[in-house]
């Protein structure tokens, strides 16, 4: 089981710099979500546009700034699944270097009521498959 | 002492709603940076894009949606400062109901080689006098 | 019947600033989808997030940088209304000077179809009965 | 001589997407932005964040909505410069399909003044080398 099993490269766009000439720090939780977006398409073979799934909690330790012309990369690993929650931590990487390490906790929801339900079983053979 | 001892009123924009039709995670980090600003504008009687601080750590818990047509206010208080560390707690209000809690660290640095600092006196006096 | 019979007032978030220390040529839009959405809501009685319309065409010509402690009004006059097809002009103003003029051309469409459908007559006397 | 003899191409965010369910109207002027700064590096040799050019139009026409799936290009042409201006076509492409056409005028400005000036004849000869 690796740290993190999952990949994905990201683009800095000229907009995401901030008033700091940095990679602004609310857009670090954008290239959180891409990279989660990226992982429930390749992985889950759902797309987080369409299932209901809803953010309960962010955290990002900010090591050091994002350049514009830094190549940026989000790894990402999934970490022990509750009932309806899943946890994943991050690493975002510019030029190869630490950046930000990063945790978040996704909850299932029922697209139609908002309630919490248990995460699909072929979500958790595929999240298992993937380690 | 007040457990919050400022708070701002912010409007929600349309670009802040997102494709499951609530305000998109990343900008409650933004809600949480234009809270900063204004207390750093109104208290410390400087503007956070004109001095040195960057932000090293940033948590969120995510409550409920806040929907577009709803109000929110940004709730903040500064907690025991460190010798170069600003922490901050915060509740984003939708329509007067908790959305979010949150916590910042902020850490002074030295606008020409970056390395932290010590907090500024004139800060310390002026956030002891807030609360 | 004024020239612009409807204005708005907007908060410069710290986040609208870009790398060139002024807000980016994008919020702009932003600004101006805010001031549609507010006459939306305050003079037709409808959400732009409920109904359907979508923008067919935006034109700004930049007059000069806004700053992020300026206070923005963008100020709206509604046009020659075509048959499904809704033209408003905008001034956006900081601090009072002209920072901007843009149009923009938004089209009424069935929201299942996405269709092009006439203005609703109910919309036109609002208009109207506001210039 | 092409039409278009640029073309970049860029990933479409979770974020871009808005209550819409499309990506965002003022997103666009971002992808626009996201290409210039691109040719300017690849063919000017400079960075947009670096050099002093100032946006002073911009108009998109809007011809079909972008989902969150697409892969987007946008293909640039360099016009007619003027002594300061430098006009700029643009076709925004969503699955090879046209999604937007677009024009902007940056015009060059001293970093230090603000006031606008020719553009550099290194830049001239670049363009016209592209063509």
């Amino acid at each position: 089981m690796n740290e993190f099993e999952y990949e994905v490269d990201l683009e800095v766009r000229l907009r995401d710099i901030d008033f700091m000439g940095h990679v602004n720090n609310a857009v670090y939780a954008t290239y959180l979500e891409q990279a989660r977006d990226r992982y429930f398409t390749d992985v889950l073979e759902v797309s987080l546009a369409d299932v209901g799934t809803v953010l309960a909690n962010l955290e990002i330790d900010y090591a050091q700034p994002i350049e514009a012309d830094e190549s940026v990369t989000v790894a990402l690993g999934v970490r022990e699944l509750g009932d309806a929650s899943i946890p994943i931590e991050y690493e975002i990487r510019a030029d190869g270097t630490v950046a930000a390490t990063a945790r978040t906790v996704q909850v299932v929801v029922d697209a139609e009521t908002g309630e919490s339900q248990s995460v699909p079983s072929t979500w958790r053979s595929r999240i298992e498959s993937r380690r």
